[in-house]
């Protein structure tokens, strides 16, 4: 390969080196809040582990692992870890949390209490088995972040056309990787200076352990000879694709090693479920297995970290390599990364000099593809680092260990808080926060039960859903194909609504519908002597509506006509219900949740004005602005003073203990009304009408309005108790998993269980 | 009843007088051309006769009869009764008719070659066959007009409250149909006058008629002693229910009348299937038997002859009638109306002094209930038609038909006439002519398959189909249940689409999707040396979208995201696919046509001008404006010169013979375009694509847009010959009923296929 830095400083190459791929697998043991490793099994919630993409376990059956999907960058793969945390951590048993380090808590002293993981498959838990025998259970205990990385395709086939290489494309990308792979396992001693996050061991984990144990605190035991690694006898050339492959065939062959992916290597290649399989292929990406869990970050890694990486295996391609005739670089890259990985982490490091140079060209590297102002100084903050030995993460780990006395409270605290941490905000989904609330509450619920979510359109919230061989589409989290195409139409226009289900022997108000006004105020008499709503067809905002709860005099029914028409060529004139509005979400042929929305209201206390009731009620969590939260929060604007001044009130009025002061006439939660789920409570009766109504839609999924005037009342044939007013084809979700009092519903669970059979 | 003259002339009742129900059955026979009775069977498009809600045999095969659903209003009767005939007439073989008047055509001389209506139930016919040997044959072959109406259920039950009648509702009901009854009994006289239109018979109509034939013109033979009436000794008591029923009974019991549908009456009570379910649940409506065909009317009957009659059965609930002791008025009303209707057509009326005294009455009613200015002019009109004989509708018959020779001259040719309106605009559907082509075309599917269809939003181009007892709905007739709601919304993001498409294997234009310009300038690489587009995710009549067909520098490229990024927050880069581009209409697995648009264009021939060849184009009757015609009209616009300047022409240039000019540069059919379907043309390969795409995004109703270079080119795994650019969710049907070229596809007709088993 020639001209490698001139050829990666050129367009239109320059600007493709930086697309990659990049996957993340993090474990992390289960522990109690005090540090105890976990009895229980993995939470059931996941469902089955055979086939759950995303959560698994690893060697034991508390050590979860956490696997990304395939990201198209550091954000990207950053926030699927963000938000796999947030459905573990919620998931967990109330008692427990993730162990926030690489090296394990204190364990039991008898090895049966270690569990291995207790998976359907028999070969799975046989290997398991062989690893505990060969290695000691406690070894396997030790947790960490593998980092699978893939350049861009095109900038592959950039880079090859451009160059004057008579390769295939095939072996021209496996020699990229291998010569990634090659100065990766020279320099990776300088991951481990600088993410090495291992210095001690707790009490139990050396137990009768041949090697010993370090004597000091170290950089990071897990990369040291001390970690888990193969026997010294294990040996794989990274030469060529055919010796990498030879060696570990032989390894398997002559027993040292029992499956090819016992060959515990800084770097794997990958591409192919055997070393064969990525001969045949080529390289398809590379694992990188040597990153400790960062503990001081809430995820084991932080979004830096990950760019970092990503820079440091651009450096590796971009750096030219040591001859590669004998495999001594590699041994060399070995010994430099156990000597760095011994050092006291407090201490200067022996390769200051190497490191410098390493920085030094690594910069040139970003000069020359002109990375970002941010990525340089992201960059240059290492040189700081290598000469401040306790700013990395193990010499900050030693000096707040010292300080707390022992890495066991060291490491209980902020598994604590990040714990805490992923509660602060239940209705929100780490990493995609900026998605509808809905939809996070969906994403969550295909995190936990293992269904594969692509997300098509981040804006327009469309996402595609795997589970079990079965794809499956959703938009908003109530836009699936469980409703047909027309139904949402139907939905969409009251009139039609109105029409289909008072053919099908509904309660809906009386009404007719005028394209004229002359024709309207000939029908008065449908209207008189009863209360009627007179409203454009299309209502934007309420405006153009006129309510006569009492009933309108022909003059007084003119004029709202005549209003009602400045808005739309089409008024409807319906007949008005008395009673309370509830909305039932009903999905599949069952109504899931019931809400009731009051408006924004405060009670007193005897003591607090209305003001100051109102900031206490605000300091809900649940409660915020734009939509970003289950609940918004009370203002107190003109429209709310008037409310509280036609009620002889001011904002410095101070209530008696209960007494309860409406500050709006409407009751939309957008305008700080409460919601109040109401499933228990509604008569089996309504919630039949209102499942069977959106049957008669022909509708699934479906927020249905019912006007009841007493839920309490005697139902008759003559009195049936309801009205229905609106079905709904985008029905709110959110309300009903975080309402204002009452129970949460899941209802994004419910419509994942109708899209596939087996999701529980 | 007390004060019924008062009561009807206040408030809500009043305004509530004039709402009612309506429905109109019509037959006619169908004829050849010229004029001879049709050999063939009723036409087998219109599907099992055993079912078909609207379209039916009477007596004899050859006599179709329409059936209106029920209407409430008479433009609303009017239209299903205009969208009959559309559809009838469409339907008829080419040589064929329908015989605009009442009295039949010369009928065969042989009574075998009358051939009873080929029903499937074996009672149908065997009750044909009976009245065949009571009636003779050719007594049955006559047609009319029977008028179905009914109050307004809320004008009934105020005028029951406000009245002080003692009766149930149901009784009271009743009574107010039998008034009308007895009153339209005792005056019907008035509306044969008016309305009668069969002065003449043919040849062979009264062979071996017992009773004779009228020897000169009269006003109706069908409504006088000669027409088809029962046996004197047939007669129905109109004094109650009860005497009605019994009367009836009695007559079925002792076998005067086989069943009690063969009592022809002027008037028949309804609202049940037998007179003792009509006993058991009150009277519900009233069906009007005596109205002749109108041959100067398009469907046998002007909608101001509907409104008269309406108000003509209003007006019986108006008037005060005899004492109903004896049934002397019903003698007295047989009386007059055979006197009226054997009188001369051009002859004044006996009955001038009654019918002005109707008038006047007419007249009074109309003021009292504050009718409107052009309803009581059309009843005024009336009072001419009182003193001038010739200007009834016999008047004019007879008057015509002397100055034609023969009343089968003027038979046939107005039904020819009316058989060539119906062809005038085939793509539009009589009735329905406001909604959308393809609304307009589903209609005339449902009406010709016999699949109910009723709007339940008419702007909103909704419908309620019923078929087999299956209901289903569409919107537009392309939104049905046959596409899931998240394909609609998939469809509808160009990204999404994209990306399934791509998933899935089927060649769609790279691309990528950029929320920053700093990004989408980064990605210029990927779009380096080959033809781009760049344009606002949402594109809005093409505003921000700059096309490089032979690929863009950075520059233009940067200067490109910038315009895009003005017109939306998202903006896509896509590689530009050479080559035509082809809708393909996709329903089901299949693709169903495929049609090709070309840009505005006319074709010389070496002697007009460019404006002139437009102006023959435009007589197209396809071409019209504002989408109410398949195509739309060639401006020569600014757009258009400009087109022409830039090749060096004016609208003033003469083009050779065959020599083809652009005037626009898009191919839209909107602006001026042609469509050519290609369906046949095109080969397999790319149907199977298109249809597969089609599967792929989970859709049953698509067009898909491809770009194919050409279409018979080799195609190969390296050249699949064609890159998908969208998936439309509401493609348009109309334009490949009616192209400009080639076959017209009836893609409606697919649409209801895959709706409702039995269709066909």
């Amino acid at each position: 390969m020639k001209n490698i830095q001139q050829l990666l400083s050129e367009l239109p190459i320059r600007s493709l080196f930086k697309e990659s791929r990049i996957g993340i697998e993090k474990e992390s043991q289960r522990v109690t809040l005090s540090g105890e490793l976990a009895t229980t099994d993995h939470p059931k919630e996941f469902g089955n582990r055979a086939f759950h993409p995303t959560i698994q376990t690893d060697f034991s059956e508390t050590q979860v692992e956490m696997i990304t999907p395939v990201a198209n960058s550091e954000r990207e793969v950053f926030e699927h870890l963000a938000s796999l945390h947030d459905v573990v951590r919620r998931t967990l048993p109330e008692n427990e949390m993730l162990w926030p380090l690489s090296m394990p808590p204190v364990l039991p002293e008898n090895d049966d209490a270690i569990k291995i993981a207790k998976l359907a498959s028999e070969k799975d838990v046989a290997y398991r088995e062989h690893l505990a025998k060969t290695y000691g259970k406690r070894k396997q205990m030790v947790s960490g972040i593998h980092y699978n990385f893939e350049f861009d395709s095109v900038f592959l086939k950039q880079l090859h056309e451009k160059s004057d290489s008579t390769q295939t494309f095939k072996d021209f990308k496996t020699d990229v990787y291998l010569k990634v792979s090659r100065n990766y396992l020279r320099y990776r001693w300088f991951v481990t200076y600088m993410m090495g996050a291992a210095p001690l061991s707790e009490e139990g984990y050396f137990t009768g352990c041949p090697k010993g144990r370090p004597s000091m605190p170290v950089r990071s035991i897990r990369n040291s000879n001390f970690g888990y690694t193969n026997d010294e006898s294990v040996f794989v050339s990274y030469k060529s694709m055919d010796d990498y492959a030879t060696s570990i065939q032989k390894l398997v062959e002559t027993g040292k090693i029992s499956e090819e992916k016992e060959f515990y290597s800084a770097v794997r290649l990958r591409g192919g479920n055997t070393v064969a399989a990525i001969q045949e292929k080529g390289v398809g990406y590379i694992e990188i297995r040597n990153i400790d869990n960062n503990p001081f970050a809430n995820y084991g890694i932080t979004e830096e970290q990950i760019k970092l990486l990503h820079y440091f295996l651009m450096l590796m391609l971009w750096l030219d390599e040591a001859p590669i005739d004998s495999d001594e670089w590699l041994r060399e890259g070995e010994r430099l990364n156990n000597q760095v990985a011994l050092e006291n982490p407090l201490d200067q490091t022996s390769q200051l000099e190497e490191g410098e140079r390493l920085l030094i060209a690594w910069l040139e590297m970003m000069e020359s593809i002109e990375s970002s102002d941010d990525d340089i100084r992201l960059v240059k903050g290492l040189g700081r680092l290598l000469v401040n030995p306790e700013e990395t993460l193990s010499g900050k780990m030693l000096t707040e260990i010292i300080a707390q006395e022992t890495q066991e409270k060291f490491a209980i605290e902020l598994g604590n808080t990040y714990q805490a941490s992923a509660w602060e905000k239940p209705y929100q989904l780490a990493g995609f926060r900026d998605m509808e609330l809905s939809t996070q509450l969906l994403l969550f619920d295909c995190l936990q039960k293992g269904i594969s979510a692509e997300i098509l359109d981040r804006q327009d919230q469309f996402l595609k859903l795997s589970f079990g061989g079965k794809v499956e589409y959703v938009k908003k989290a109530n836009m699936t194909s469980l409703d047909t195409y027309v139904v949402s139409l139907m939905m969409e226009n009251k009139t039609v609504t109105k029409k289909v289900l008072d053919q099908a022997g509904f309660e809906v108000p009386a009404g007719k519908e005028f394209i004229t006004k002359e024709e309207a105020i000939a029908s008065y008499a449908y209207f008189i002597d009863r209360g009627i709503v007179v409203k454009p067809k299309s209502t934007n905002y309420g405006l153009g509506i006129s309510i006569f709860k009492e009933g309108a005099s022909l003059e007084d029914y003119s004029e709202a006509i005549e209003i009602a028409f400045k808005e739309d060529t089409e008024v409807l004139v319906e007949e008005f219900l008395p009673g309370t509005e509830y909305r039932f979400f009903v999905i599949g042929d069952k109504t899931e949740a019931i809400m009731l929305r009051v408006p924004a209201n405060v009670k007193g206390d005897g003591v607090s004005t209305i003001a100051q009731l109102v900031e206490v009620k605000n300091q809900d969590s649940l409660r915020g602005t734009k939509h970003r939260t289950p609940l918004q929060l009370i203002e107190l604007g003109p429209i709310e003073k008037l409310m509280l001044k036609e009620q002889g009130l001011t904002v410095e009025s101070v209530l008696e203990k209960d007494q309860v002061v409406y500050l709006r006439e409407n009751s939309n939660v957008s305008t700080g009304g409460d919601s109040i789920d109401m499933t228990d409570e509604m008569p089996e009766y309504y919630k039949e009408v209102a499942a069977k109504a959106v049957q008669a839609l022909g509708a699934t999924i479906s927020g249905i309005d019912l006007i009841i005037p007493d839920i309490d009342a005697e139902v008759t044939p003559d009195n049936p108790g309801y009205g229905i007013i609106e079905a709904n084809f985008n029905p709110a979700m959110h309300m009903h998993a975080f309402p204002f009092a009452g129970k949460g519903r899941r209802l994004t669970l419910k419509v994942l269980e109708l899209l596939f059979e087996g999701v529980s």
